[in-house]
């Protein structure tokens, strides 16, 4: 997502208490920033931030952290939790690319990627956040049964994806070619371009990828 | 597929030498049958025949056995081998539920299920052949690293078989949503089925899932 420059931006995020400035510094030590040792769930690509809030709403018993690389993206989340207590909540800025700098060997339990770029040209297919060379960097920040949930309106990142997680022996469940119209359509939490998309009768796909022993 | 009722079709069968009378007793030495030690493939519901009698005569060092359990359409694929000399082909009429009848653990090296009835009725599912009672019965006949190769033109089908292959804890590999356009489209050997409804513009989904060590 792109938005128009925001003046500021970064200055502004600073006087959110969700946003975390020096993120790397709590490497294997996020769960000081929450006082708990609830889970953490990472979406990376957090968009307006709709659906994290939500999900954090929702379920007071995890840690949400909400990554997104761009300042007037995570301006945007920051805006939305204003006047809301939100405290299992993490607004990060961070290139995805740097995971491992931000987290330790299985600190993350599940990461959401939610209608991230489909990057349709084969050239560009290694900037896929579903790409081989992020799936092993998952890998890393996951525990074993740790879960990657992925959604996308795009059928041929779906499928690079399957193929993806399949080559780096994830185990696969929950598939879905019409998440809104699958036995999984309760409880979906949408995203905003969700309900933009789906409003004009477009199909969801959805997967979720294990870590296996 | 049915067919209409052939009179006689049974007793004319057994003028083809491609066909196998009492396949029961071949369990656990296929290999006699064929007088060498090549791999053997099935195909489960093989129709008219063309798509298996095709590979067969492309690859002589592979043996082939075609299975179906009407004998109306298996005498149509016996048809089919009329006047061509293919050693390496069987044509069994036998029920795909009782494959462990008909063959040793391991004695099968690849299955093929080329556009099998989709069975769309939710009460159905279990006839599905992808359904997971099948997929257990099919890892009996298979080794390590065995292969079953699924192509499909119902996408509702395809959905429900990659869930049960992933939760069955098979390896999946080579998914396309798309065969007729995708990387694996050259060599691809079509049924009958997949060339009249590909010629109408159809997609066919296939997908290839290994039995894991």
């Amino acid at each position: 997502m792109r938005l128009r420059n925001i003046p500021g931006a970064e200055e502004a995020l600073r006087q959110y208490p969700t946003f975390v400035e020096h993120p790397a510094s709590y490497r294997g030590r996020w769960h000081e920033r929450y006082g708990n040792r609830h889970p953490i769930h990472l979406e990376i690509g957090c968009g307006k931030g709709r659906f994290i809030t939500t999900l954090a709403e929702q379920n007071p018993d995890i840690n949400y952290i909400a990554l997104e690389v761009q300042a007037e993206v995570i301006y945007r989340a920051a805006q939305r939790t204003e006047q809301r207590d939100i405290p299992n909540l993490a607004l990060v800025q961070y290139n995805a690319r740097m995971l491992t700098d931000l987290f330790a060997p299985g600190e993350i339990s599940r990461i959401y990627l939610n209608f991230s770029d489909p990057w349709p040209k084969k050239r560009h297919a290694k900037r896929r956040l579903t790409a081989s060379t992020f799936l092993r960097m998952y890998k890393q920040l996951l525990p074993e049964n740790g879960e990657i949930h992925v959604k996308t309106d795009n059928e041929d990142l779906f499928e690079f994806s399957l193929n993806q997680f399949a080559a780096e022996r994830f185990h696969l469940q929950k598939i879905t070619f019409d998440l809104h119209h699958s036995e999984w359509a309760a409880g979906n939490v949408m995203t905003e371009y969700e309900q933009r998309f789906s409003a004009r009768g477009q199909r969801i796909y959805r997967l979720e990828a294990i870590v296996q022993p």
